[in-house]
């Protein structure tokens, strides 16, 4: 992986977003069928003109940790602003409806536009807590039920893998750069450019996938891969060992320099020049020279010990001898702990001996089948890795691979709905609410209140109770020292009203978001669970609510 | 859930294939940077005319069993069919590599196309075991090498979700019908419509994913969420309730007939109508009204005991005098084995009380957090269940969600190449092999047999002495009655030399191929490994190959 990144001009930028956009697969037919069969029964009911409100939210943070970051936002948006029924897609419905489908249905279809749905969010990157609803979607009851499974799949993929990549970045420290490499194993194309995006946006500083960097603007980084090595046999297989001097342009043999700097170094680190492959001394000499500046070589194709560091640093010497600074390594399998020590004290040693400091710090990545508890043993058995590569784990969030956003109506006709069931957990906090976080005197975030839209807002430096929403005897008085309101209109009169922030912005939002919970709360072992509350006025409408709907058991 | 299913002309099905294919995010650019840089890398060292041979293949059978379906070969060959760089990839590649590239490359890189690889595979849906090479890639080094991330993404996922939903075929049995419920908790857009396609191909009857159904041609299925039963309060949201009777088209007052019929049945059932959620009835009668021949209705909003199946059963009768048929109800939530019977025994005494036999068959589907281990506990426990949704376990594959398919370079120009590893089961098998498969008797395949491609094939009738790979005293002789030559040649001369089978045939395929495998390498509890071998004269190459690339240690 040579650490190379682009920017693209800011036309371009917009081009490939628009071309994403067109070619998208998000659209109205991205949808489960019975949001289109209950949208007939709606409408066959005469509920065309009734008004909705429903909330997008989760139950529990993924990862057997105490928080999630929320992401999927501008997907969401550009979903709205697109959503359009082609007349393909009406030809379609046609077929699979049943034949006794009034034909007005389909011409009422055609010209759904979200034009009357208000989208109220939470900003996208900022740490979110189980049961505070992320979208708040208001509108006509068909088009918002419409929109459900399109909301779902935008917001619940994007957000588990945002959470994901802060938790890596977290237990990486903010001083090791994280690159995301699973494309290959991702859950289908899109799954991986999904991966790729808000991989970054979680925290990670690049990605090996190029249509992802292409259309989203993100550093892509990358060098060779094993079968590059493989493929010389021999010192032979060099076919052109010329490189220029970086600043003489007189002609280097690099070839040449290799082979004797290698003989130089074998005595230095006490590895006999014999037991190095020389095919993977050709394969590097090529490289080296295809990339004289973006030299980073992968080392574990036969041995590091013997054979791969060696050979590195005879061709990072040579390139050295014409001018050129060599970037690093790469280890793909065994013990990444002993193996970036003992990487980094033969760069040491070669620093020492030729006089060349900068080769002490030379980059050392490490990416084999890496994730969150490899990085905690790494960090405890001490390591001098700078960069990790992270695939499969990462991207298919391999532990917990869903998470369980749901979009529940709360409120029709300005008449509250609950959704009642025998697990508490699972009941629905009904009505039309606002969310709003209140902070302590450090600037922490103590709690997150939901409040019954009519209430009055809570204040700085005004005592608030706050309560369980289910459990009748927990409750506290908390006196913020801030009020943040949580939700913002993003979508209303057909409009985006709030431009999605770049991703740029995003990913830096997911780190000062991050920065305002205690350490406590996200802790990789056992942390400390966030709160969520509501209002007094909020749980006792829940709960007249309840038992107005619940029926009264009977034991037998 | 209506069980509706449709088919769509040949043209639009042409129409919308095309459609998905130029809209398709499956491009060149959707890859690992390195591979790029691995060709510039081999143009620069003069590789331009070298012959490379890959092995795509994996080590290890998903979700501790001991099989895997061979899925994603069509989409692969749609990629070969359209790999080309548009000048906007090549204007990005151009900001993106480092400056010094020389120009040339990208004029090479701009007319590559796939028109000298030739591609051998094993046919789409069949029954696959570790080291087995799904496809062999062979062709000039630099082509052959820009194709691996890409041919992994859409072999990897297809795979995993292939072989998943055969194995919850497996378990349901062949009588129950089985729905794929998992957009919402897909890994993003694409990872939905992946899922659904791929989960049909597995054997499973349908999907809820609309466009899926558009795109592939794949029965689609659903009715109403419990968001459509909680949009009702009483019986006065019923705003229409005359339907016409089917055959007299006299007009029927639907409200008025469920209303009685509701009294009727409670008596019957012992349930007190006033347990009952008007709001529940009130909806269901507007769903049969909206659908009055595909009335399927989701029963567990309130009160699957005390309110759903009552509200069913007096609508569904109430249907019945107007000449209607109900299809059936859906559960999703609670205990599933118990509600289900409950619910037979319910049809079955209405049947038998109002003399409708086919009230006893209504179908019941059930929905709620469902994997392979909930249906073999359900069919221990006994159950009344028609028809399964599948979401999240299924789409997200839970318990692995992500097959390790690797692709590795085994010849070039051909000369063999072997990738050694400390770990065993990492080491390559190399050259241009073929692979059979051999069957006893009965029809059951005996063991994979992989062969240097200029070895004879094993013939019927006759010994063959069958080794393992690494395992120098693990031998054994076969005598086939049958020999199935693999690999049949998909893409060459930069054609589709053997069109990709329809859907439906791939999902025979699976079938098919599974009964050749003996039950015990089926079963879900400790399987028996099925066998795969090389041939003495492969087993001997490796062998020799491997001594001669690996370094001898040192102890010390």
């Amino acid at each position: 992986m040579s650490l190379l990144a682009t920017k693209m001009s800011s036309d371009d930028l917009i081009c490939s977003r628009k071309m994403a956009r067109q070619n998208g697969i998000v659209q109205p037919l991205l949808t489960d069928l019975y949001q289109i069969t209950m949208a007939y029964a709606y409408w066959k009911s005469g509920k065309v003109n009734d008004v909705a409100v429903f909330d997008l939210f989760f139950r529990t943070n993924p990862f057997q940790g105490e928080f999630t970051i929320f992401a999927g936002l501008e997907e969401c948006l550009k979903f709205l602003e697109n959503f359009h029924y082609s007349d393909s897609d009406i030809e379609y419905l046609k077929q699979t409806l049943p034949e006794n489908i009034e034909p007005e249905f389909f011409a009422y279809l055609k010209d759904l536009t979200c034009k009357d749905i208000k989208l109220s969010a939470i900003e996208e990157g900022s740490v979110v807590f189980p049961r505070v609803p992320l979208l708040r979607v208001e509108g006509p009851l068909i088009i918002a039920q419409l929109l459900e499974t399109t909301l779902l799949t935008l917001v619940n993929f994007a957000s588990l893998m945002a959470t994901n990549a802060a938790r890596y970045r977290m237990v990486a420290g903010k001083h090791v750069s994280l690159l995301e490499f699973g494309l290959r194993r991702a859950q289908g194309p899109d799954g991986g450019l999904s991966a790729s995006k808000y991989a970054y946006i979680g925290g990670f500083d690049g990605t090996s996938n190029v249509l992802a960097g292409k259309m989203f603007n993100i550093p892509v980084k990358g060098t060779h891969a094993h079968s590059f090595v493989t493929s010389f046999s021999t010192l032979d297989d060099v076919s052109s060992a010329t490189l220029s001097h970086a600043e003489t342009r007189a002609p280097c043999n690099l070839l040449q320099l290799a082979s004797e700097w290698r003989k130089k170094v074998s005595s230095i680190i006490d590895i006999s020049p014999e037991e190095a492959s020389d095919g993977e001394l050709a394969a590097l000499i090529s490289y080296a020279i295809a990339f004289p500046s973006g030299f980073m070589a992968l080392v574990d194709t036969y041995d590091v010990k013997r054979s791969g560091l060696l050979n590195f640093c005879a061709v990072a010497l040579a390139l050295n001898d014409c001018g050129y600074r060599a970037l690093g390594i790469r280890i793909d399998s065994g013990d990444l702990a002993y193996l970036s020590v003992l990487a980094r004290e033969t760069f040491d040693q070669i620093a020492r001996e030729f006089q060349l400091p900068w080769f002490s710090k030379l980059t050392i990545v490490a990416s084999n089948d890496i994730n969150e508890e490899t990085i905690l043993s790494l960090n405890e058995q001490g390591h001098k890795i700078d960069s990790f590569g992270i695939g499969t784990h990462l991207v298919t969030c391999q532990r917990q691979p869903a998470l369980g956003c749901v979009y529940k109506l709360v409120e029709i006709n300005s008449q509250p709905r609950i959704k009642l069931s025998q697990d508490v957990g699972k009941v629905t906090i009904p009505g039309h609410k606002e969310a709003y976080r209140l902070f302590g005197a450090d600037g922490h975030a103590l709690i997150d209140l939901l409040q019954r839209s009519s209430e009055p807002p809570p204040e700085v430096g005004q005592k608030v109770l706050c309560r369980h929403p289910f459990q009748e005897s927990k409750r506290a008085y908390v006196i913020p020292s801030k009020v943040e309101h949580l939700y913002k209109m993003y979508w209303s009169d057909g409009h985006i009203c709030i431009k999605p922030k770049p991703l740029l912005e995003v990913r830096e939002r997911v780190q000062s978001s991050l920065r305002t919970l205690r350490q406590d709360i996200k802790r990789n072992l056992n942390p400390t669970p966030y709160k969520v509350a509501v209002s007094d006025n909020l749980y006792n409408f829940i709960h007249d609510l309840w038992l107005q709907n619940a029926p009264i058991g009977e034991l037998s």
